[in-house]
Formats: structure tokens, sequence, C-alpha cells
């Protein structure tokens, strides 16, 4: 390409500072060194991870920055030694790597690979420490190792999962975190069953992944939980058998539930990123082997509490991030099962805007109406 | 027998109120009744779980009563419908009952049956939900369904495991409790795998046999964590491979655990019963798959915290109940594993002293030199 080796200057919403509109303007965006991948972003997706590190209360977030980490797109060129893509292809950055080569990759027990995390956890690139983005000089950080809300991004080739090229990326963008996680948080981390009685916390696009995760495992009840009756509706598309809004009940949340299942849930997980619903999710699980995932993040410094006793009596915590995938080797996958209708994506786009209009798809993300809104960078 | 049928006029020691020295004495023993087995104690151990409720913490505990769950002995007479042991048979009651019909028995996934729960639970039979202890007509409360501090004791015939009868029953009644509880809580609950590198954090009884556990699962490394020093030596005889104690350390132990193994460990195990050390032992286990398992039974009414992330990057927390395993099945199992000597037992035993010596026993339980200590009954 004509770009290559070359600095591009695109649009990309810069965050200045926290809290305030995040402003669209022309960066310029340095060549892929070695081991890097430059990727023109087609798609891009908010979600809430954007919006908190936004909000200034993340104490680990860099300003000014590119945020955005759900996406897909297409590699312009890449740097010295990247063997796995080429331009032309069709890829979503993933903020979690897959170098296969770390004592996390070779665990086979996570997919938390460690290679570029010390790097992308400040804001730069491994190779030299310093960010490939810049206005008039001045340096601006990456975010997750992904940065997608700009026309044009630098990532790491550990990050960069290859995908069908016949596959819509105004869609598949969504893979980039949101429904992976949900999904995986039940396929991978719980493991749902056959039979299983499940519980979710929090019917946004995460939770619904999970119901839809579960449905798909062959849970037998999915009970969804939110304090927005609306979701209710959305929810049974998904896989939800039935609704509780915490709201209309006096009795803490985890009695409604025991109540409804005859001593608690098989499965739950805890969608929202609040510690005290945390608690209610694993103390809903039956006694004897319950299993309680955490998908939601919870705001810095914030703690979950519990009785010993609920764990003494054979219920388990857990956790997930981005669903237990490994990034490159399964997101093409996951793009494969949507490709053949196996899992839905589209139905979790309610909104469509264009990178100019940021400022407004942040506003909705905190609409209940809005599930997705996808940002056309075009 | 002579005294089937016949209420037994024995020896027991009787908490007549929290806190107070027992009292050795005379005790009548009703004979036992449809589904329950009359058991001559011979051997019984004491546990934390006997000293607190004794001390009068535990909201739960109910006095007059006779503690004890960890003995042997040989079954005096059964009740109608009993046909799984017959007077004569050398056995073990156990705490955990295993009915096999129950929800959680046919679960397969946990051995917390709930058969004789509601009752054992609350110091009574469940057949005519009192008790068979009383002391001239006064009733003493029943524990944990056991009370082996008697020579003779009244147990359903679901809490009754027939053993090898050639097994040394002053020997054998440790695998009622702590000996049984720390092999199961590595075999069974964490499962520890060939080359793992293991936290013991609490290097009694119950400890020991988690490194015991661990080392026979083909443990790599063994980190015993105790505050007291004299543990160490005693600790290398079952297996742990290095020491480390809290106090000589000015960082918090969770971090010199992470610095003396690369990022942490693959399985932890609190084995005290301090919030505190449930909480460092799941934050000293490696992101990504460490999994820390609570064997420790805190004092009522205290939580367990941690940050959420702890668990969103991979580690799990668990708990277990007499080390996950099914009393009637797998107590006679430990037995031939002992009998083998593929397990240690005796190694445990640092005391032995009668019953009319059980409040010097008690005392001993507080002293860093014994581990378990043993009651002829005679
Ligand atoms: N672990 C991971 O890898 C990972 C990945 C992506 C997102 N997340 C996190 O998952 C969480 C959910 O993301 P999302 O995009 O679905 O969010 P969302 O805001 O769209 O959905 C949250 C839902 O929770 C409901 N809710 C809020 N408070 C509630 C309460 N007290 N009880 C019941 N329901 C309540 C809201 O009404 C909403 O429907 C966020 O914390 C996000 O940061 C985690
Ligand atoms: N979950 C179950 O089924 C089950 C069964 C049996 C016993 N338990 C519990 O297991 C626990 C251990 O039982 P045990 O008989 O081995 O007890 P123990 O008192 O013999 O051993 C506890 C050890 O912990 C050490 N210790 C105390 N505070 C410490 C600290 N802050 N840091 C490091 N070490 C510390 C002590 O020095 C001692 O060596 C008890 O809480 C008991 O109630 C649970
Ligand atoms: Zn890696
Ligand atoms: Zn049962």
């Amino acid at each position: 390409m004509a770009t290559q080796g070359q600095v591009i200057t695109c649009k990309a919403a810069v965050a200045w500072e926290p809290n305030k509109p995040l402003v669209v303007e022309d960066v310029q965006v340095a060549p892929p060194q070695a081991g890097e991948v430059r990727i023109k972003i087609l798609f891009t997706a908010l979600c809430h991870t954007d919006a908190y590190t936004w909000s200034g209360k993340d104490p680990e977030g860099l300003f000014p920055c590119i945020l955005g980490h759900e996406a897909a797109g297409v590699v312009e060129s890449v740097g010295e030694g990247v063997s796995e893509v080429q331009p032309g292809d069709h890829v979503i950055p993933c903020y979690t790597a897959e170098c296969r080569q770390c004592k996390f990759c070779k665990s086979g027990k996570t997919n938390l690979c460690s290679k570029v995390r010390d790097a992308t956890g400040v804001g730069v690139m491994l190779g030299d420490r310093k960010s490939r983005f810049s206005k008039n000089g001045i340096p601006i950080y990456h975010f997750m190792g992904t940065s997608t809300f700009s026309q044009y991004t630098v990532v790491h080739d550990v990050s960069v999962a290859k995908i069908d090229p016949k596959a819509p990326l105004e869609k598949v963008c969504l893979l980039g975190c949101g429904v992976t996680t949900g999904l995986g948080a039940a396929w991978n981390t719980a493991k749902v069953e056959p039979g299983s009685i499940v519980a979710v916390f929090g019917l946004g696009t995460v939770g619904l992944a999970v119901a839809e995760g579960a449905k798909a495992a062959g849970a037998s009840r999915i009970i969804g939980i939110d304090i927005d009756n609306r979701k209710y509706d959305i929810a049974k598309n998904f896989g939800v058998t039935e609704f509780v809004n915490p709201k209309d009940h006096q009795k803490p949340i985890q009695q409604v539930i025991m109540d409804l299942t005859d001593g608690g849930v098989d499965y739950s997980f805890e969608c929202i990123g609040n510690v005290s619903v945390m608690r209610a999710a694993l103390e809903c699980c039956h006694k004897g082997w319950g299993t309680s995932v955490v998908v939601g993040v919870a705001a810095s410094g914030q703690e979950i509490s519990t009785r010993p006793f609920q764990l003494v009596t054979g219920r388990v915590w857990k956790g997930t991030a981005f669903g237990g995938f490994k990034s490159r080797t399964q997101v093409p996958w996951l793009v494969d099962k949507y490709m053949k209708k196996e899992i839905k994506v589209d139905e979790y786009i309610t909104h469509t805007l264009t990178l100019g209009e940021i400022n407004k798809a942040f506003d909705l993300l905190h609409e209940g109406n809005c599930l997705r809104c996808v940002l056309d960078m075009a």
C-alpha cells in the first residue's frame, strides 16, 4: 500500500482529559515496528471499560489516550518479522493477547497471555516502550493494546485475530469483547452443563451473551435478574426463561433465588460490576456444588466479601476475563460460528452511529435500551 | 448382646455449660431406634470443632451436650431396618452422613448429604427429634451426629462407616476427621497435580495431612507456613519442602510467597480458621489458574474479602468439608490405604490419655507440640 512505512494522519477520538468530551480530530499514527501490525479500523463498538477509564475513576488510566477495544478492520501494513497476518487480512484486534510461548499461554489453563501486558498496561508498545500515536508531536497513549477509536491503530502481532474475510465487520466487531466474554463465561469458565439451573445478574450485552451461552449448553432454567424491567422482553430472545427484578422483593435477592430454585442455582454470573451483587450471586448458589463467576468489573478499590462457610459448604467463586477464550485461536472460530448462524451477534446491536458522534454513543451506553452501539469509522 | 434393647449407663464427658470443664460421669444411653446404631466407642481424638463449640463461641452450640466426632468403635446393637452394619462390626462414626438417596448424594458433585442434617444440626435424632442421651432424666444433646466423648453413643445408620476389623482402632479413629479432611482437600477439592507448587497455611494435623496428600499427588514444592517455628521439623516428615514463618517478614505473607514462586502457587490451603490468612492464601495463588481451598473453620460472623480482580484474573476460591470424601464409601477405603501403609496416621498422634483426663487433653490442643491426642475410653 502507498501508506506503508509512512506516518498516517487520520481521524481519532482523543480523550485529552478524564471526564471531558472526546475530541475527534486528526492524529498521526506511526508505522508498525518489528512485531507490530497497523490496522485500518472500520467499525468499533463501545464498552463499559472505555467509559470507566474515560470517567477518570480508573487509577491506571493515562491521558491523553485513544480508547476503544471492541472492533474489526483490515491490516494496512505489518512490521518486521510479522508472519501470521499480511496487508488486506480481515482482523479483530484483541485486548487479550496470545503469544503461545509465555508461561500463561503454555499452561493450557488460562487465556491471560503475559507477553505484552507490561507495555499495554501502561499505554505503550513493547519494542521501544513508546506510543505510535501523536498529535503535532505530543504522544497519545494506547489503551488496552487496541485503541480502536481511531481510523488506524497499531497493535502487537500477538493481539491480532485473523478472521474469515466474508464476515461482516460491522457485526463481528462485537466479538472483540462483550459477546465473546459472555459466551465464554458460560462455556469455558463455568462449563454449564445440560439441565443446569443458571442465574444471570445484569442483562446487558455481557449478561445476555451468558444467557445465550447457557442456553446453547443446555441449561434448563435461566433466571435473568435486572433492576430494569425493560430488559425482560429483550432477554427472552437470548434464552432467559424467568425474570426477577430485585426491586420487586423485600427479601435479599440471594434468598429470592434460593426460594425459586429449591436451594439455589448450579451456576451464577455477575455481569454488572457491583460487589454487593457479586456476593448475592455467590450466595444464591446451591450448597455442595454451585459455582459463581464474576464477569463484571468493579470500580477500583472495591472488595467482595462473604462468610467462609459459603465456600466450606461447597460453593466455588471464580472469575473470567474475555470469557477464557484464547484470542487468536478462538475469535476466528467464534466468527465461523456466527457465519454458520450458531451464535447471535446482530441482535446485540441496537444503535449505529459515526465516529463523529462518539460522545452521543457514550451517552447511549448509560441508557437502558442500548445494548451495543457500533460506530462506522469511515 | 446382653445390653441390646436396654438403656446402657456408661461414662461420658458432659459439657453442661459453655467454657466450664467437662464432667466425666455416668449417663444413660437409650437403645437405637429404627435406622439407628449404638456404638461402643473405644478411642476418640479431640479436634478444634469440639473446642470451639465447648468455648461457647459457636452460636449454634447447645448445652448440655456430649462433644466428640473423631473416633472408632464397635457396633453394640442396631435398630429396626439397619442392614449395613451389625453388632460386632468395627466402625468409624462420621459427622458427614452418606445416605446415597438425597439430592446431594445423588448429584455426584458433593459429599454433603442432607438426610439427617436438620436433626444433627440441633443435637437430636431424626426419628423422634429427641436425644438418646440423658442423665437422671435430663436430656443431653448430641453433637455433630456423633458425640464420641461417651463410652456408648447412638448415631444414624447413614453416618456409620464399616471398616476392616484388623485395623487398630486407637489409630484409625483419626480418619474420622482431621487426617481425612486434609488428604481430601488436596485430592478431591483442589485435585493437586504432579509438579504443582503448593502452599499450606497452618501446620496442625489438617495442614500436615494436606501436605501429605499433595506429596502423594506429586507436588514438586510444598511450602508450609506457620507462626510456630517448631512446626517445621515435624512438617518435613509430611512432605513440606520449605518453611516460611510470616513473623520473619515485613511484607504481607502473600507477597512473600509470590516472590518465592515466580508469581504464585498453583494450589493453596488455609488450615487455621483465620479470615485474614484465607485472603492471603487466595492472593498468593498464581494469576490465571491458582486455586485456594478454605479448610479452616472461622469463628461465626467473620467474613472473607478480596478484590474481585483476583478472581477475574483467574484465581479460584473454594472450600472443603471432610475433604470432599463420601463417608461410608470412602472412609473404609482410607482405612485400607492405611493398612497398606499408603497413608500415615500414627505420626499424627502425639499424645494418648484416658477419658478421665479429657480436660487436660483440651489444654494440650492449644499447645504447639500437640497434633492429635487420642483418648482411651476404656
Ligand atoms: N470480565 C471481562 O472480561 C469483561 C469483559 C467485558 C465486560 N465486562 C464487564 O461486564 C459488565 C457488564 O457489561 P455490559 O456491557 O453488559 O453492561 P451493561 O451496563 O450494558 O449491563 C449491565 C446491566 O446490569 C443492570 N444492573 C445494574 N445494577 C444492577 C443491580 N444492582 N441488580 C441487577 N441488575 C443491575 C443494568 O440495568 C444493565 O441492564 C461491566 O462491568 C463490564 O465492565 C467484563
Ligand atoms: N473443613 C473441614 O471439614 C474441617 C475439618 C477438620 C478441621 N477443620 C479446621 O481446620 C483447622 C485446622 O485444624 P487443626 O486441627 O490442624 O488445627 P491446629 O490448631 O492443630 O493447627 C493450626 C496451625 O495453624 C498455625 N497458625 C495459627 N495462626 C496462624 C497464622 N496467622 N499464620 C500461620 N499459621 C498460623 C498454628 O501454629 C497451628 O500450627 C481448624 O480451623 C479446624 O476447625 C476443618
Ligand atoms: Zn502468551
Ligand atoms: Zn444423602
